[in-house]
């Protein structure tokens, strides 16, 4: 998730959160939309999630200056049965349509056990775990299946049909930030692959191949024409067609294949669809689930594996909030520059 | 799945069936019970899954008779929220447990638009798309979460966690058989190590690691002491853990882990937790969730991957229904021989 890479000054959370309000205000997004890209976008800077921060903004502005996404759109939300709703974005960002969309999916989670929202014409460009982090945060159980642009091969394939769609989960704990992972269905998420492609650095052998479908460690070779390999072989190649599935056959979306862009230069913002699930482990209970996860996160722990998912995020989390986020000041005097531009 | 074997008779599957049944029967069953096992085992053995099918008889039976499961027990179903069901095994296999919850199952899958069951104290020692299939053929999408025995160590840790813990997904499709995938956490599922051991073949290298934590490809160093990595690295061990928490902390199972059945000499049924959810695509739906399937499946035959997931079991379904199905005549002597024993 998290790469490396220069880092000269620091910024406190609140003030990055100001500036990339600004920017985006400056780009056509409405007071609600930009407040909540900017928060997105500073939190995942925050928390060292560097692929999906501020190196994203210019992908983002792209797409709202070009007229692909608009930062004005209010999501519609629909109440299709007791335990599902489904919105469409109108052509929005994903953001506005999960903060609409929070309460009342708790509230359904809450009277049946098990709820789901589905979410069409959204362009996600965020990370998965601020969508699904907060639901655990509420004590839910939170599962995300969304689907994205095409840049993988399926397995045994020889040209792009899936995204890198993310599947996420998420899992309370009690006394502790909750478990959380948000997982590309590639070898590499697409946005450590521009990383790399910036910073010139190549990649492990597996991550993809160029546009002949020949393997390659060359970021460029991937990017121009190439594509991404599904990670771990034929599994994770049904992951990818799951969240196809889940993301644009279920809930509307377009397929990661059908995305076209062509006359909407630099826009970077793919409009899949989205799948939420979320689930009450309290209701029915016959042990605490609470007591449970712990003694298997103890156990895991014990087994040597010393890391949990999402712990990287909380620690640089932590050390962002007491100190300032890490930034490299070369982009941040860029964002300063779009904000009064 | 399928492993390569001798074969040297056909049987028809009724025919093998009732021999399986005559089997379980003579071990403790009831009526029922012995039914279920058999449909099941013989639909694993008809479709090519040879890693569940008569191959594991006895273990099966080894459960049975040494009282580590119960082969008459009568499970509890409850409906703890209007799309929630709880179910206790009571110590029996996890076929009666479905089969008692599949209509109300899918009942409140219909009212609500999704439902949920988890079970608990459930022997599950079959493959999981026959849990799963049988709903994508009523129009539901499926998801099967299962956890099972400790074989597999977490990513970067040094002993097992984790079981093979399968991860199940069936989606509908219009006149055609369903779209099904089943598949391990592991690198590989057990069955077919045990199927490699006994048949002396090596493994491919990324399967396991020996005693001492060390990289091995030799079946018995895997199954004696040492153990199976799971698929995809720190991706596949998220979801081999997910498989933990769903199973076992929400569903009321016990852990891989926690697993002990040395006091039951050759038993092999886990009791680990399941939990399933059923979706109905129709509800709210904003397009044709059958049409859009095939437009996805279309593309991925078109990019080059000419089998999906569960297309090798339907064809080797429809050979044995046409022509009996391929068993090693020793093995089914053996059979014949457990049923009048």
């Amino acid at each position: 998730m998290a790469a490396d890479r220069q880092v000269s000054t620091h910024i406190a959370y609140d003030e990055l959160v100001a500036l990339l309000r600004q920017v985006f205000l400056r780009h056509g997004c409405s007071e609600t939309v930009a407040s909540l890209l900017a928060q997105n976008m500073a939190g995942a800077e925050r928390d060292g999630a560097h692929s999906h921060g501020i190196f994203r903004i210019k992908g983002n502005l792209a797409s709202l200056d070009t007229g692909w996404v608009d930062g004005k759109a209010m999501p519609m939300l629909e109440d299709v049965a007791p335990g599902m709703q489904r919105a469409d974005g109108r052509n929005g960002f994903s953001l506005p349509v999960l903060e609409l969309a929070r309460e009342p999916l708790m509230a359904k989670a809450r009277a049946n056990g098990i709820a789901m929202l589905s979410v069409r014409k959204a362009h996600h460009f965020s990370a998965v775990w601020p969508d699904i982090e907060p639901f655990a945060r509420e004590g839910f159980l939170a599962l995300a299946m969304i689907n994205s642009m095409a840049s993988v091969v399926p397995h045994g394939g020889h040209r792009k049909v899936y995204g890198t769609n993310p599947f996420g989960f998420a899992a309370p704990r009690e006394g502790s930030d909750p478990l959380v992972f948000d997982q590309a269905s590639s070898a590499m998420a697409n946005g450590d692959v521009q990383i790399a492609r910036r910073e010139g650095r190549q990649l492990p052998p597996g991550t993809g191949v160029d546009r002949h479908g020949n393997p390659t460690t060359d970021p460029n070779a991937i990017l121009d024409g190439g594509a991404l390999l599904p990670f771990g072989g034929h599994k994770g190649s049904s992951i990818a067609m799951m969240m196809e599935i889940m993301g644009a056959a279920l809930a509307g979306g377009d397929y990661s294949f059908e995305m076209d862009w062509s006359a909407y230069p630099g826009a970077a913002t793919p409009h899949g669809g989205q799948t939420y699930i979320l689930i009450d482990p309290q209701r029915g209970a016959v042990n605490s689930f609470a007591d449970r996860l712990e003694l298997l996160i103890a156990e895991i722990h014990d087994a040597g594996q010393s890391r949990l998912p999402g712990d990287r995020r909380y620690a640089t989390r932590r050390k962002s909030l007491a100190n300032g986020i890490a930034v490299d000041e070369a982009a941040l005097e860029e964002i300063r520059a779009l904000a009064v531009a």
